[in-house]
């Protein structure tokens, strides 16, 4: 099932799946037991992020062609840092770029497979990891550089938690419709050029193994949201670098998922 | 206010106030509108944690004793990471040292004030910042010390998200009721020996610093946790160092706040 979240004309929200682009099948039920398709058809306005996350835990360096043009080691164990949940932003909403960052630009785009645990994950055996998975969808860990580089003391949390940092959906795609996590072509085109073209089989550890790890010790509830890492070709690793600006409108592609579109504003002051 | 949450011996869930370890008076409202004390006792069988935060904010290196023991630079901007919010526990229940910390100790306690946010907080001056300001509340921001130095790829959140490595509580304590947050003492005391002891006066980056330093571009929303760093005498910074152990009884005291007590116990295999 491809399932959104959505806003009725009326401002109601909704579950739903099947959606055209104007309107989806309403669905019932609970994300994290059982959803039921009621094929009765409703407009749809705007669209939420498919999820609400209770935590993101996100990997850096996960992808070899990105740890290689960031002049940094392969990792021997994952990279984990957190971005507040308050940063998702669904499809077709802004990504703002803070008022700090205006002058010299510094924000930067990552498109990463993003994967929502469905039930309750600990101590979980790398075999089964892919069990506790409820689906997937595409996200961006949009990142201030020199907040994340000199703002956090090293630490990366402060430069990947603005508001709208976390461009999410449009879709979940449940766990069934994936056959390969590490098989699905990874974009994003950045008015209209391509600035990353991977493939999740690049990563360094695997949706599998990064589910292992972060259970170990550790409950991951339903609803916590798995940012996988983002492949080569992120802005500030180019000659010259390039960052988002206000105007811009970025894609985050993947395979057997979807498109996640977001245009880029400034701040207003004041806000 | 001093604000419990607590379940009776029929395990329902109630808010309270005037605990006095055996009884409380229920509360009734929402924890961030307004709160009535309906002034009728009910037996309090477990406490717990007196707010379940939607995102944890952890600074490190706040303290100038803390930062000089660990012989790092002051920061100049704050150090920021985040726990998993899922790793809160409340007083008197265990902390659990996970499997991989067993045979060779690194599991370590830290001190600090709890600051939760009472209202959505963004871009907020440092001069307004305590009026965002619900209560505070003693927490402890349990450290697995090689984790977090090697595990997490330099990033400090895999080795502070274990389960239970968050102890919050007894109470939160209303704003009203703490005239001057940089002036407390704090204390962690293991097995009834003092191991820190300072004062929030001693912080590098205020309570209302923080607050605007982490509301800057960023929603904080009701329920966000800020912990606002640890001062001297951790446990990897003695000589010998001291490693929090099964059967280890440690408490976290905050002057006017309270006593968190908490007993270490290690992880069941296959739990």
């Amino acid at each position: 099932m491809q399932i959104i979240r959505f806003r009725t004309a009326d401002n109601q929200l909704y579950t739903g799946c099947d959606y055209d682009g104007t309107t989806a099948s309403l669905v019932e039920g609970d994300l994290f037991d059982k959803l039921t398709d009621t094929r009765q058809r409703k407009n749809v306005a705007t669209l939420e992020v498919p999820v609400v996350p209770g935590a993101i835990f996100c990997i850096g360096l996960n992808y070899r062609g990105h740890a290689k043009e960031t002049g940094m080691d392969l990792p021997r164990y994952p990279v984990v840092f957190m971005k507040n949940p308050g940063a998702v932003t669904p499809h077709k909403s802004d990504i703002v770029i803070p008022a700090s960052c205006l002058e010299t630009p510094e924000v930067d785009y990552e498109a990463e497979l993003g994967v929502v645990i469905g039930r309750e994950a600990k101590n979980v055996s790398e075999a089964r990891a892919l069990d506790y998975v409820l689906g997937y969808t595409c996200a961006n860990d949009v990142s201030a550089r020199r907040w994340q580089k000199h703002a956090g003391g090293g630490q990366w949390v402060r430069g990947k938690s603005f508001d709208t940092f976390c461009p999410l959906g449009p879709v979940l795609v449940t766990a069934d419709e994936i056959q390969d996590p590490q098989n699905l072509a990874v974009e994003s085109v950045l008015n209209g050029t391509t600035m990353q073209q991977s493939n999740t089989r690049d990563m360094i550890f695997s949706v599998a193994r990064l589910i292992a790890f972060l259970s170990e010790s550790t409950t991951l509830a339903p609803g916590t949201l798995i940012l996988t890492g983002t492949p080569e070709g992120v802005g500030f690793a180019r000659k010259p670098p390039v960052y988002l600006m206000p105007g811009d409108h970025l894609q985050t592609r993947i395979q057997g998922i979807g498109m996640l579109e977001n245009p880029v504003i400034a701040e207003k002051s004041g806000n």
